[in-house]
């Protein structure tokens, strides 16, 4: 466990902590609440939530959340306490603002689950006006160093995965070949998880240049062996533009009939996998120890399955984490 | 049970029928295939799959369906047999090429599983060759005359139903609206079912003229009531340009965040709903029992949940049943 | 619409309304409760939910209910009253109690969903006190005369035969049979339209005198013809002792390696399909309405898939509905 | 990546291996036959299939798998080989008639995927006959020394979870408390991370002494703070007896309303989840690389979510995995 650097002049009894939920919503932060709710009670610590994020950090807008404000929640997708992206909080008045009113309010640290964005806010928040902050990496995308699973991510795999299964039906009935786009803005992790899953014939990421001569190739030979039915899975952010980009390039280049299909927001909500579900409970409940224990500036990260302590100062100083090239090539090798 | 019109001139003993799949997959076809090959086998009639629809049927192309053949399938989705459009099949010159091949084949008598247009060419082929053909309805649209259900509606009905439980979990978690278009290009049902079962505040579909005035008054209502979030489904036919159509309309009107989500062909596949796989199961027995008996010239409907005989030629001449307009004032109704 | 009887008395005009679940839960409860409340508020009608049935309605005990207690509901399992059985119910001056305590709280009529067992009290308590009664039939046995179709029914199959879709992946790996007990103390209606949908070889209902004998010799021909995995589906009230009793006398029979899977309480939960979502909304609306008309002493069927209205009286005094006898032999005939 | 061991005098170029499962069946096989295939055909290495596990072996009972063999299996649970227990390949004299044949029909190496009891045998067998052997952990209960994850494990977990939601349902509808026995003999894996993920009240394992009066008072205590419904979750393989053991055990100590559901066989089949099917493609590809460059006598296990080869004397030579206690202490602090 990496230790947690911790804030001077902090009293060394924590009563009060705040939690929000910041930016896309992802499944697992139901979990991630009610864990932090349930490990703080016992240890005499109340806990309130902020509505909609940063949103109401600034706003002071919050609710208690007791143990019977999180029952039942655990097995439910989005975020009870909402969420919302607020840009507003990159502004250092703004955080100032913030922090006098969880002063005022008696609320003594933060747990933020949320994505790189979120943390960046909540580094420079706990630098300047030293309240202690505990991250839990929420997000679909799987792209915040230092962590090897984020809250969410096997369930939006899953989702895409299932939602692609459906496609294949179609597409072995009737010979039709689909595009699919899923998430994935600057990471291609969804799109490469959930082209493993599915047997996809290609799988299009942001982080790497697109071969799609290469993929309309092997569609060619695999037209001449007969398999007429493919998957093509494109992250959004790919630089072709897209599934429609991609199909559109690959149609020019090989003569398939195919369709497009975005899966869209279906990927964010749902209830929770096991995996996601498990990772919230303990991702929340470390995060509350090491309040509870004077300690902050960090981020929960999950690796090697155990949740662990990360400099929240690190996290924010890397780039996100470098795509998985030897999972990408194993998509292409057992494609088939 | 309507009585079945019997081909003059047919011998008494059916010994070999053909099946075959048409239009789009639909989940439940399968499970029907499986039932006219397991209730024909006792008979002693023998079964075989034409290939991919009536091209199958034209060119020829078909393989023997026995009890193993069908093991298994049942919860599949799509069909075993492949299934396209056949356009060439509403050529009387193809129809006639058809027939020669099925006689020439011994193939006697024809299931055919699919929609309207594909009964339209089953109807002229029973007719002027008279080969016997029991028709299935299959597609997910339940835009079928003379049948409540048609296979695969139940299934497509709560895919959509799902992929909408999980937009609302970011709905409510983030104030987002959503427009959900959902398959139907001339018919609403899918709509109207899945909007009812989804709790949308409001459905369009192609059948009657849209009230968006009326939508965007409830919207603007509802926000002023605290209801930040809701669900919208349209119907992909309808007049307004679909989902992107009617959000940017009614955006227009009122303002709200939102969001266009469409869903597109993961609703056609999947396993079959049990309500499909039942309706498989009856329809396919029913169908190969009326062949055996010497009849044909009919489509097996369900109604008030039991499999019936109605002639093919009432089928074929008239339009799309009605839609429910007491279901879509429920709607709205109940929206909140 | 069969007509309404409308208690004597009774004031033009209901502004106060109870609800109550009674009996096992169902999938789809909530769906109906949701409707009640979204249909009567416009009416300017008030309702309050009773907790845990007619306990609740005997003690006076419940809660208001308005659009937002029934916000985000429908998609839920289970019922947000809660529910119980309550034998104290049948007694006369029990009864009278709850009248007289639904007098002083100023609520004039009831939604009861649940059972039969539910509705000959309600029936019993309307004669009485003339307070309207609507009932809607909330049971997922299917098992309530005067409708084809009750709350929960549809999902208790679904989730029944996915179940046995996981236990058909074994049964093919591993050639074990399986001996699938399902819910239904003295209806088959879960047993048949599960062992229809999930391609069971036999179906075992409490209807019908068991023919154990058949049904060995059906497995042995099979094992003959090489198909060595079976699913058998048995309802929990066959005369044998359910899946253990039926497959002990099997197992004497013919020799085959087995397994016996008591699905048990699964099958109450769950999300709702959405068929019984939609009967929930139409039935929940329908009773309200004929509240709000001044009616009563109803039940709300499901008659060819429309909301209809049936005397409560003619409810109570019929026995269970028959068995589809032609589905059960259909069952077996395409068990290949 | 450990080192292989190179079993000597092997030719240095594999042109044909067999592949095998053995044991209970696990979801994610199919994914790993497939990978298997997948990555053999382009090193020109055929593959063939043993029928039924190590019985097919010492038959010789096998059939050719090519790319159309595997094709759309990826997603299917079960194994399309099939399974069996096999004690005879314990014997000595029985792993040398296996030998002899594996090399009269050419078949120059082996994958085995099943359990350290098929992996006792298999270590024996590459030992003495000198001929390689890959093995992939593919059981349900992870408990297999050398690797965090076994194929199947996380799908189990997923679906008693979901069975498990089901539950909860009615337990928060009527105020039961539900014993739910999971698998798991000797191993407490799957209840452990079942109860994390479904917010159980008590999770109880085989592999550390019961404290029932705890538990009872914890119970206790819940019931007077007015939560009224919990789950316990219970592995089969637990002391007490199982779920029921536990039951009425505790029962004796606090007086609640309960139920005993035994999920059974329905974890063992259904979809792979996305892990497992992720897990099989990594894990098949290894394999035959391994196999492929002369490699063998390991057990391609997961560590930190990367397939890593492990030498399998290791494997057999320790004893189950360590329970994790960290998260069974978890388990217990958040179930509130």
């Amino acid at each position: 466990m990496v230790a947690a650097s911790t804030p001077e002049g902090k009293s060394t009894r924590v009563r009060r902590i705040g939690i929000l939920t910041s930016g896309g919503d992802a499944p697992g932060m139901n979990a991630a609440i009610r864990s932090v709710v349930r490990t703080a009670t016992p240890l005499g610590i109340d806990v309130v939530g902020y509505i909609d994020g940063y949103v109401g950090l600034v706003s002071g807008s919050h609710r208690e959340l007791d143990d019977r404000a999180v029952g039942n929640i655990l097995q439910r997708g989005g975020t009870v306490i909402g969420t919302s992206r607020c840009p507003e909080f990159y502004d250092a008045e703004v955080r100032a603002l913030a922090a006098d009113r969880m002063r005022s309010d008696e609320i003594e640290a933060l747990v933020v689950i949320g994505g790189d964005g979120s943390f960046r806010g909540a580094s420079e928040f706990t630098r300047e006006h030293r309240i202690a902050v505990a991250g839990i990496p929420g997000t679909i995308d799987n792209d915040v160093w230092g962590t090897e699973e984020t809250l969410g991510f096997d369930s939006a795999v899953n989702t895409a995965m299932l939602a692609i299964d459906n496609l294949r039906d179609t597409s072995e009935s009737t010979g039709t070949n689909f595009f699919v786009e899923v998430m994935g803005r600057t990471s291609g992790a969804i799109a490469l998880y959930t082209g493993l899953a599915a047997g996809a014939t290609g799988v299009l990421i942001p982080e790497v240049e697109n071969d799609l001569e290469g993929l309309a190739s092997r569609l060619q030979r695999a037209l001449q062996r007969g398999k007429r039915s493919h998957i093509i899975v494109v992250a959004e952010g790919d630089e072709a533009g897209g599934a429609f980009g991609v199909a559109n390039r690959v149609a020019a280049l090989v003569d398939i009939p195919f369709r497009v299909t975005v899966l869209g927001h279906v990927q964010r909500g749902g209830s929770p996998s096991a995996r996601d579900r498990i990772i919230g409970v303990e991702s929340g409940a470390l995060a509350v120890r090491c309040l509870a224990e004077g300690g902050g500036g960090v981020m929960v990260g999950m690796r090697n399955r155990q949740a662990v302590l990360v400099p929240l100062e690190e996290v924010v100083a890397h780039a996100h984490p470098e795509p998985e090239l030897n999972k990408l090539r194993l998509a292409i090798e057992v494609a088939g």
